[in-house]
């Protein structure tokens, strides 16, 4: 029996992140940079004015206040989206908007609020300075600058300045490609009933729905029946498309348990018994030549849930470069609301639901219960050495993936 | 000028739920349930073996111990996924899989590990009570039970509890369909070169990546010129295929602000100045037969992605069937970790970085700075009568979008 950091450890030191890739920085939602990114332009481009007003020489109207005003001929508009070069005289200003080029001379915007609005000739009831609802060349960012570092997370601002930079293009980690299939002569697929005997294989859509919530992308095969050749071929076609692949079923004690017959000695999978419940029996390895890792969960819907936000999530996370720290994978602080058990010698991960941060046990228990796992917003983590907790105990939280904001 | 709890009070009582439609339970990942769901049948779907090992009459092997066995004769090998009704008469026993249906007559599974493993006779050398390793028809959900209520997000847990239960197709509000547009004569698409006087559209790739980051589904038209005839047409274009519509810039005090001039005075459209910054000039209405909800950003960057996580987020989630508090939506305690100065009468906006929860700067400030809205991870909220925030101050936080796990 190894433990639940062990198990983890092995993992993470096993996988690394995936071979960048050259996305349009939409398409890179989400994914994070493989490489220092440079800014192709300034920001602002040129220089430009932050108001809707009057670009001036600020020395015209050094001197203007509502009982003095200053007046002066209005000689020119300014759009945004002007492109030619204009030139403003002392004595004289030109409307301009929000964005547009500031004419070769003026040095400061009065916004249209502190003014009469005029298109002849404007009267300025406020005085200004130099620089004054201008924005600089470069201020913000220089042609040639660093402006995002590798192993940044790319969210709408992120992709906002890359665009606004002149980087259509950015090499990023991909989302890990995910292929999912459960195993065991008794599935059937969704929609269809099952006879006496058989279930629906609600595994593979539930870690289908995993593996998105998680930001890789799925690829569901769906149940294989529990043939050694079978599952051989599969497994082989699917690693030419595969960054990872996830199991469900077949790993325990039983005598027609097909991934741990078709699985051991393959590769460098290994099959442990690792000291948690649910998810006692868990293999890990990588296959072919790619070495892609291979995550076989035991078959138990809650048990193969857990598993995979106790391992498989923090490994894809790795993979698509966002690092977090190995164990524990982004725990949130609790309080037991009610009495809680656990067995000795195992970390216990039990559906609770959480009420600001009271937590309640979400119903049964049993490794195939998935109607409490579906009233659940998160795992209570009860340690290997605890057996008891009190309420208004303090307990650390994994919340479940999908149900933010609910 | 009204508040920004006015400006959003009246969206969101204005927005309404998306009319419910029908998806496959994968498809229907990240939606909210339209109504209750029961289940079709029950689960377990028949009395099965929780463990591999044997089945047995408990009383058989009440009294077995590693010193005292109890030998019984296998009759048969029960696999999951086995269909065919079996019976099983004391005195004898037969292997059964996790997940494989008890045969008739059997009371309680004895695990292969409190056993010798036989195949045609097995020493039992444990006893067994009477439901032991036994999972129940209809123990964790009953045939025609509700197994979700209305109103119910789904991830993961839910979508296997659906697929489980029979239920295949759910109807959900969908996610919304969100067009986004930019305006402006000196927007060029992204990844070309501007011109002097000419920016790249980097809002409404922006407001794109937001949109997909709160769950629903954009359809990002560009930009389009400051042309009124060509706006209308597009708005009238669109609106067939938009739940909402986002525009962002046209809606200052400029002389060629488009937005405004074909929106004010159609449909519900109202233009405000809220008491916020950076954001001020915002309009948000209906327009068409469906009543589409329409809001019209700012075009500075900085105040675009402030108004949609102020104003645009907490409408898609309501019309996404998501309830959340109005206001403030979805904001969490910081610290402030240095002096922040913030305007009078105004609602400040200030982009931070959060180290725990110790916010900082994240540098320039200005409404066209996108690399410091690109540093930081989330708005650090100064409320109106608030102008100055010292080191150890408490201050509210509004984490920006697509940042998780950063």
């Amino acid at each position: 029996m190894i433990s639940v950091e062990q198990h983890l450890d092995r993992i993470l030191t096993t996988v690394s992140v995936i071979r960048p890739f050259e996305l349009g920085v939409l398409d890179a939602q989400g994914c994070v940079l493989a490489e220092d990114v440079t800014a192709r332009g300034s920001l602002p481009g040129f220089t430009n004015s932050a108001m809707d007003g009057y670009a001036v020489h600020a020395s015209d109207v050094a001197g203007a206040a509502p009982e003095s005003p200053v007046v002066l001929p209005v000689v020119g508009d300014i759009a945004a989206g002007n492109t030619a070069a204009l030139s403003l005289v002392p004595g004289q200003t030109m409307r301009i908007m929000t964005g547009a080029p500031m004419p070769r001379g003026a040095d400061a915007v009065v916004p249209v609020e502190a003014t009469d609005g005029g298109l002849v000739r404007v009267e300025v009831r406020k005085a200004s300075v130099v620089g004054q609802h201008v924005r600089e060349v470069g201020e913000d960012v220089e042609s040639g600058a660093v402006i995002l570092r590798a192993g940044t997370l790319l969210g709408p601002g992120q992709i906002a300045l890359l665009a606004a930079a002149g980087v259509a293009r950015v090499r990023v980690a991909p989302r890990p490609r995910v292929v999912v299939l459960s195993t065991g002569d008794e599935l059937v697929e969704v929609g269809r009933t099952p006879a006496f005997g058989q279930i629906v294989d609600s595994n593979s859509v539930m870690l289908t729905a995993a593996v998105t919530a998680v930001g890789a992308t799925p690829y569901r095969v769906g149940g294989v029946r529990d043939d050694a050749r079978q599952l051989r071929e599969t497994l082989e076609g699917q690693l030419v498309r595969a960054d990872a692949i996830i199991t469900t079923g077949g790993v325990s004690m039983g005598a027609f348990d097909t991934v741990k017959e078709v699985l051991s000695r393959v590769g460098t999978m290994q099959f442990d018994k690792v000291a948690m419940r649910p998810g006692m029996p868990q293999g890990f390895g990588t296959l072919g030549e790619e070495k892609v890792p291979v995550f076989t969960l035991p078959g138990n819907p809650v048990s193969a849930l857990v598993s995979f936000h106790v391992f498989v999530a923090p490994a894809l996370r790795a993979m698509a470069g966002r690092p977090e720290p190995s164990f524990p994978p982004g725990y949130v602080p609790a309080v037991a609301a009610e009495p809680m058990t656990s067995v000795p010698g195992k970390m216990e991960f039990l559906r609770v639901t959480l009420d600001d941060d009271q937590a309640r046990l979400a119903g049964g228990q049993g490794s195939h219960m998935l109607g409490a796992l579906a009233a659940a917003d998160a795992l209570a983590v009860i340690p290997e050495d605890v057996t008891q907790v009190r309420p208004g105990d303090p307990i650390e939280c994994l919340p479940l993936l999908g149900r933010e904001g609910q």
